[in-house]
């Protein structure tokens, strides 16, 4: 591929500072993070190419996967064979597909994020959110009802936690995402421009099918054991709860689907 | 409790008999399955409690949850202690939480989870559902949102896989559950009843917002991979899709409780 023959060994500086990016403060520090297999990596590609700087790839994959290769060279994304053992202590995860990305950050700020919304759409805000696949399920679930972006606030799961990364299938690529600020300001933010803020909160005295979703608003998501902090609470236009049969029997990411949903039915976004 | 002194050995006939629940093979040979951790078991006493057998409890457990051991004790279900130790070999996870029922099962004929739909209710038909964590939720949501009952093929992941339990959060016990039948003898089952069969398919024609859910109606969820096989879907009376920004951005417990959740407001379940 690149003329230089693979990395094969798993001591190297390379390999360690890409191996870093699995914890946190390596990411913070290096402003990038790692995409690991097929899936993730096409979407790379297709919808934030510019933020990828290096494709590590097996020679298996690279069989397997020749036209994610090809995209890649074509855009411009350095690719660099390395053996599978290589690439299974880069991605740090059990079973590597063979495929890992190095990319630069790709969110926004808040006020680009806020300003996607316009005059119908919706956002989402994720409050002190912890669980990568609850965030992860949430980013995908914005996604596909259309939201205009997602603003994860301070304090919450890191986005780009291999994880999270993961289980939005590649939906971290699709729509503006806004990370680390914290939440009074977010909220703050959204009342400057109008944005309806509405607590998604199971005790919630609104119901959701009460509720007027048509014109800019914003979904608070709280913390999946704990909900939103009181001061979040109060500081929403609405505390809304999805009428079910017994209490406490949807967890977040099925009560943020079903609200997204609505929002979507509602504003026409899909 | 009970006069004797915990259970101390995890070599005992007892113990190994227990941690074999683990296992599918032996959960269908004893016709019984384990209940892990005080949520679970709160929801079994309290609505499965003619189904539970032992419940097995750690000395701390006994302190944090007396009020669950007093229940357990009142409803006649056989308490014994033992130590923290034999209760991580019997529940087989790495944070057991001090409490574990050995419970009978507690599946219901096809036909008595059927005729549970009535005049207006809906159902749900899980066809070769393999991943526990997305039956768990779809069970989950359908509890949630009012369904009448919950029907698991042959074919499918077994209900009583501790993973399942867990991810269910008790509604293993608020609904009936059938297992076991294959899928073109359920949906021929529901035929002869006059329950519309409705497939959920991120191809179908059909979109949700265009289908009348009033009346009786079953909804038929395949694979998370491979959705439904070709006969199913033909078998069924309309493919329902949800309609989404990007193709492939649902998973199936995603896609599970929007289709559900709209059952529940045109039916008037909850």
């Amino acid at each position: 591929m690149t003329g230089l023959p693979p990395l094969s060994s798993t001591r190297s500086e390379r390999v360690r500072q890409v191996t870093a990016l699995g914890r946190r403060a390596a990411r913070d520090r290096q402003g990038r993070f790692l995409v690991e297999g097929p899936q993730a990596v096409r979407e790379l590609l297709g919808y934030a190419a510019g933020a990828a700087e290096v494709l590590y790839v097996t020679p298996a994959a690279l069989d397997r996967h020749a036209d994610l290769v090809e995209q890649a060279v074509r855009l411009g994304v350095a690719v660099r064979e390395c053996t599978a053992d290589v690439l299974g202590v880069m991605a740090g995860t059990e079973h590597p597909q063979g495929l890992l990305a190095v990319a630069r950050r790709v969110d926004v700020p808040l006020e680009r994020a806020l300003a996607a919304v316009g005059e119908q759409g919706f956002v989402v805000v994720l409050a002190h959110v912890r669980d990568p696949g609850n965030a992860g399920t949430v980013l995908r679930a914005a996604d596909a009802f259309g939201a205009a972006a997602v603003v994860v606030s301070a304090a919450s799961v890191d986005v780009y936690n291999p994880k999270v990364v993961r289980s939005t299938a590649g939906s971290l690529f699709h729509l503006p995402v806004s990370v680390g600020t914290p939440v009074q300001e977010v909220l703050q933010a959204c009342r400057a421009r109008g944005i309806r803020l509405l607590a998604a909160d199971g005790s919630g005295q609104t119901r959701l099918p009460d509720v007027d979703l048509t014109g800019p608003h914003a979904w608070v998501m709280g913390n999946e054991a704990w909900g939103l902090p009181p001061d979040v609470l109060a500081g929403c236009d609405a505390a809304v709860s999805v009428p079910i049969r017994r209490a406490e029997s949807l967890n977040l990411a099925m009560a943020a689907t079903v609200c997204l949903h609505a929002s979507s039915v509602a504003t026409g976004a899909v």
